[in-house]
Parts: C-alpha cells; sequence; structure tokens
C-alpha cells in the first residue's frame, strides 16, 4: 500500500519551519542561528560582504529537471558565486522559501539536503530565513563573506596592460541545459553541470591574494559579464578566441546537437566560473587560464571581433 | 491622448535595474553599494545582524489595498523591525524583485520610492538586489544591522520575577485589514496603519541599552510572539488584561464592525511594534508599557486564562 504524499500544508508553516532548522549544522562564524529574530554573524574584518538572489521555478529551476537537492545546491552557489568575486570567503546563508501548500514535503527536505551541503561545502552556516506560501516554488537567497583584511575586488579596477584569465567550468551548464531542452538526459557530464555547477570557491580569495584588479563571477555569460567589467572600468576587454579552453565533451555535445560550442563557452550562465583581470605578468596558478588583454577602448572584442552580448533576459 | 502603459518588459532585466539602482543614496556604512557583483558593507562591531523576509503578492499584500509606494515601505519596515528586535540598528537592505513582464514600470517607480524612504527613515542603504520575472509580484527583503557593542537580545533570557512591556501599536493593521476586507477605505488612521507600519526603529536599541533580557518585535500576534518567548525562555508569560492598551480608535472600529478591539490587539500582526522583558524595577521611559510579568511554567496567559495562539498560519 503507497502511503499517502505529505504536503507542505499538511504540516503548515510552523511544521516545515521546524523542519527545515532541525539538525542545521553549527559553524563557527554563526553567533545567533535560526529561530530568533535576526541571525548575529561574526564579521571580524570589520566589513561584511552582501548578496541576494531570487529564483524562481519555471525560471530558474525546473522541478522535472532537476531534483529538489540539486535546485539546493544551485541556489547556493548561486549565491556564494557572488561572495568570492567579491575575493570574500562565504560564512553565512539567509534562505526565504515559498511554496505552493500542495507542495510535497520530500521535496523541501531535498531542497534543504542541498543548501546545507553546499554550505558544508564552504563552511557556511545557515542561519535564518522565512517561509510563506506562494504559487510557484521560490527561493530567496541571500549569502555574507568575510574580506579577511583583503580589499574588496570590484569591477572597476581594469587598466590597459592587464590580462584577463578565467577560472572554472565556461559552458558546461549551457550545453547541459540544451540537452535537456532537447529532451536528453544525457551525456550526464553537461546535464551534470547545469544541474550543480561546481564555482570555483578557493579561487576568488586566491585572485584577490594574487592582486586581481578587477574580478566577476559569470553568471550572464563570459561576453556579457566581461562587458560589465569593461564598463565599469571603462576599457576595452580583447579576447584571444585560440586561448579560450573549448572542451572535447562540449564540442562532441555540440556535433550531436549541430551548435558551435564557443557559443556555450562564450555565452552560457549558469556555470558560475570567475572571470578576472591581473596586472601583466602576474604568475597565474593552475586553474586559471589567461585568455586576453585589457586595452583602451570600450567593450568586448573575440579576435577583434563584436560577440552580441548574450545575456540572459528574463523579462523577454 | 493617453500614452501606453510601459511595462518591465518594454525597458527589459537591465532597464529594470538600470531604473531602481539610479539616484540611491548613500550612506556612509555602505563600502560598495549596488552594481557590483556583492555588496560590502561597515560591521565595526565585528558582528552583523541579518534577517531575510519573502513578500508575496496575494499574500502579504494586495495591489488594490496598497500602493506599491505603501508595499516598499511596509516591506523594509518588516526586515527592520527584526533587526532593531535584536537591539541593533538598521545599516543596509537587499531587495531581491520579482514582476510578471506585464507589471507597470511606474509600480516598480512606487515600490523603489517606499523602499528608499524606509531606508532614509532609518539611516540604511539600499547596497544590492536582483531582478527577475515572476507570476506574482515578489519581494525577497534582507536587512543587515549593526549591534554597536551591545548585546544581541535574544528570545530566551526571560527570567521569572522579570516584567513584560510593550512599545509601539497593536492592533490597529489588524483593524485596518479587518475594514479593507469589509469593502471599507476608513477610518483611515486604521487603514494607513495596515498600509504603512511604523515600527518603533529607535526603541530596539533603547531597550538592549536599558538591560531587556528578551525581546522581539510582533509580527504574528502579541500572544504568539510572547509565546515564542516563553518556549525559548522555559517561563510563562502572565498578562494583565487591564495593562494593555485598547485605543478608543480600536474600540469604535470594533463596535461598528462588531468585533472585540482586544483580538486585535492581541493576535493582529503587521504592526511590528516591540515586546521586551526586562528586569523588575526597570526605569522604562516612556513608550514602553509594562502589560505583565514572567513567572514559572510555560504559555502565555491574560489574567490567568489561556488564548488561543492567533498566529498568521501561511499554508492554511
Amino acid at each position: 500500500m503507497r502511503s499517502p504524499t505529505i504536503t507542505v500544508s499538511d504540516v503548515g508553516e510552523f511544521g516545515v519551519i521546524a523542519r527545515v532548522t532541525a539538525g542545521l549544522e553549527t559553524v563557527p562564524s554563526t553567533i545567533v542561528g535560526p529561530g530568533d529574530d535576526a541571525a548575529v554573524v561574526a564579521a571580524a574584518d570589520g566589513r561584511v560582504v552582501a548578496s541576494t538572489d531570487l529564483l524562481i521555478e519555471g525560471r530558474h529551476f525546473r522541478r522535472d529537471w532537476s531534483t529538489a537537492e540539486d535546485v539546493g545546491h544551485k541556489a547556493a552557489a548561486r549565491a556564494f558565486s557572488d561572495i568570492v568575486a567579491m575575493g570574500a570567503v562565504p560564512r553565512a546563508l539567509l534562505v526565504g522559501f515559498g511554496a505552493p501548500p500542495t507542495l510535497e514535503l520530500t521535496w523541501v527536505d531535498g531542497l534543504m539536503t542541498g543548501l546545507r551541503a553546499e554550505c558544508a561545502h564552504v563552511d557556511a552556516g545557515i542561519v535564518g530565513g522565512d517561509v510563506t506560501a506562494a504559487d510557484q516554488v521560490t527561493i530567496a537567497v541571500t549569502a555574507l563573506g568575510d574580506l579577511e583584511g583583503r580589499a574588496p575586488v570590484t569591477l572597476d579596477g581594469a587598466r590597459p596592460g592587464d590580462v584577463v584569465a578565467v577560472c572554472g567550468r565556461l559552458g558546461w551548464a549551457a550545453a547541459g541545459f540544451a540537452v535537456l531542452g532537447r529532451g536528453f538526459r544525457s551525456p550526464v557530464q553537461v546535464v551534470a553541470a547545469h544541474r550543480r555547477p561546481e564555482p570555483p570557491y578557493f579561487e576568488g580569495p586566491q585572485a584577490a591574494a594574487l592582486g586581481a584588479r578587477a574580478m566577476t563571477d559569470v553568471s550572464d555569460g563570459l561576453i556579457a559579464d566581461l562587458g560589465h567589467i569593461a564598463e565599469a572600468s571603462g576599457v576595452r576587454i580583447d579576447l584571444r578566441g585560440d586561448a579560450i579552453p573549448v572542451p572535447a565533451k562540449l564540442r562532441e555535445v555540440g556535433a550531436a546537437l549541430n551548435v558551435d560550442p564557443l557559443v556555450w563557452v562564450l555565452t552560457g550562465g549558469d556555470d558560475y566560473p570567475l572571470a578576472a583581470v591581473f596586472p601583466a605578468r602576474t604568475d597565474l596558478p593552475d586553474p586559471w587560464v589567461e585568455i586576453g588583454a585589457v586595452v583602451e577602448g570600450e567593450g568586448v572584442r573575440v579576435d577583434g571581433r563584436r560577440w552580441g552580448s548574450g545575456g540572459h533576459e528574463h523579462f523577454r
């Protein structure tokens, strides 16, 4: 006999809250955790880095394409990638959660499992949140981070003569999205990349320590996000096409779907790699790949030619 | 000739972002404001207080009952009231905003006007945010605050022998909600209280300085929220019915709608007053009203009798 599905309305708002806060790990930076009016988080640096993201079902994730656990991983990764792109270390996550009353409680459990695992990966605490009913599954994540004495790496510090480098996967999530969009579930590597991004968490603070002048996480696409650096810094960014890595797996998927994989690499979001600008002759450690240079001018070019922005437009 | 309505899809995601970040006031605590990957906010205290709330159209506000400006005021007030309930001073607000593509751009302008005004009132900066499409108007607010060296005032510090006091309006928003629910638009005082709460921002840090042992903002209703203090502290809270203020205006509205106004006072949320527990014989300054005492036991009683929790249940 199959037991009936338990929904969030069966346990109610306070039941959901009790469930999502039960067994949360405590990390050293959490002074007051969930359950009070507000959280208190250590900020020994005297500054706090904060970023917020809103994920809406059907826009940022599909429940038939990703498990609840995947969505939890991705929501936390998305927020933390903004923190590391400033050169900071993630410390805490706050989660606002809206759901239809009919949502299965196991989905909430899966979401929390994913959020908790991603937080544990960076040693951040889930310190607070809010639960409400909504027509669509809605996840609002706010991440807090610690600069540990470093200067924040903003968008506006690129100068002509600097070099441009990237770190982390580029185009994998876009390839996975294309695969899922055509009704396939494999190759598993690109589908998994879409479901659970793996931002280079360590390399953001590393870049700051190496003297990065400007940095961003790639969420709108490499060209679009480097465009934000170019605009904020008042410079042009020239990329060398042959320096931009297009992995064999993406070429293979591109061939199968009749898509130029370079389009995924240059315009795909959702992998959350880092793109940074360093002074020339910076000795870049291994995961960083130099892909271009900063010059006078404006915009972003690949081998001297413009690309469309390719960024995701939410109201289109 | 009437000009056509401009919607958020007409200007697009980046147009909306440009519009909501244009002309944002800078406050001293903002080190890096909107437009970068994340914000950087001063936290001289070495700790940061953080709270997040998710407001959904049709659940937390109705666009036919409240203007966009009202909703902005209320969203910020709701977040800041959690900060002051810890004894902290609001410093920054992050705003996630989701909207149907057909939403009028003037509604977004109004929302920002309300958010900005409430932030200016407490000298907090709007430091970051996110914009996306959603089926319902969705507002995720995260507030950050500064304890200025004080200990956080949590829920669990109440001890038998302490006194219980409140500060700020109680029941006004619930009366306004009842009035609007019956199709009326007046009395304006209670309708305005529902649309734009006026939390006692100054009195939260004041209570901390006076030695408050426990404090909360009343968002679920006085009985329900004092119940959270009673539970966390392992005590019972006894209220004296004759000490709880029921203003003449609420008696008047109650008589007109055939509702006992004490129900609004004891169970209404959305006014965001403060309820705090102080050591006996604390010399409470004027806005604070002593309404009861902490004793051994559990739960909350009024003149020795239990009330239903009366808290708002979102999935009911």
